[in-house]
């Protein structure tokens, strides 16, 4: 049985999928992939989403040159959820998020009140030119 | 403006929650919240999940043991997925997982194939009696 018939698709096609950086263990983002994006993830061993705002493949970083190098792909115990080890490129220190920020979860709930918590390493003015 | 409006609840009433074991930076597991879910984990400081097979609340831990201590409740950039910083009690070493794992992600693709390398810590017969 082909690796990409066990993963178990949504009545869209779509499955969520984490990105946590290898060397740190941060989570970066969640995004999305269809079985195309993720032959394509495996294959290139760059991280390629769907994007469902587009509705189209997604090769992260192909605006912002932030692309994520792939080096595990795992899935979860009910085979709807994807894990991918990566390695952030692009920028020192990493950029995952459309912000500019190292991660996209910089809001921390305290209190009542969601506070960023993580700076913006790069303006994003300057990251989609 | 309420905290929890800040959320992007999805057509179902639910954001994608990822859980991060905070000391080692390990993800766990991936499950869903709804609006009083979300309430309940930071009133209590535990993780409770939405389930979407039994359509009620999931107090983590309720059957198993394995409860989440939870130290921080992240949000994303477009606010529509949360991150949980944890601690996985119950069990040492830890097991966040209903098939009696550390994490959910235990099957990592290796050339066309998923393979399994995490091993069962606890018979899952032994774990929901």
């Amino acid at each position: 049985m082909d690796w990409l018939d066990q993963v178990k698709w949504d009545s869209a096609g779509l499955v969520p999928v984490i990105a946590q950086e290898q060397a740190t263990g941060d989570v970066l983002m969640f995004a999305w992939m269809d079985r195309e994006a993720l032959r394509k993830t495996a294959e290139l061993g760059r991280a390629v989403y769907f994007s469902r705002s587009r509705q189209r493949l997604w090769f992260k970083g192909e605006e912002s040159g932030h692309v994520q190098q792939v080096h595990e792909i795992r899935l979860d115990c009910d085979g709807d959820v994807l894990l991918l080890k990566v390695t952030q490129l692009g920028h020192d220190p990493s950029i995952a998020c459309h912000t500019g920020r190292h991660s996209c979860f910089f809001r921390r709930q305290e209190g009542g009140r969601w506070v960023g918590v993580e700076p913006v390493l790069k303006n994003p003015s300057e990251i989609y030119t």
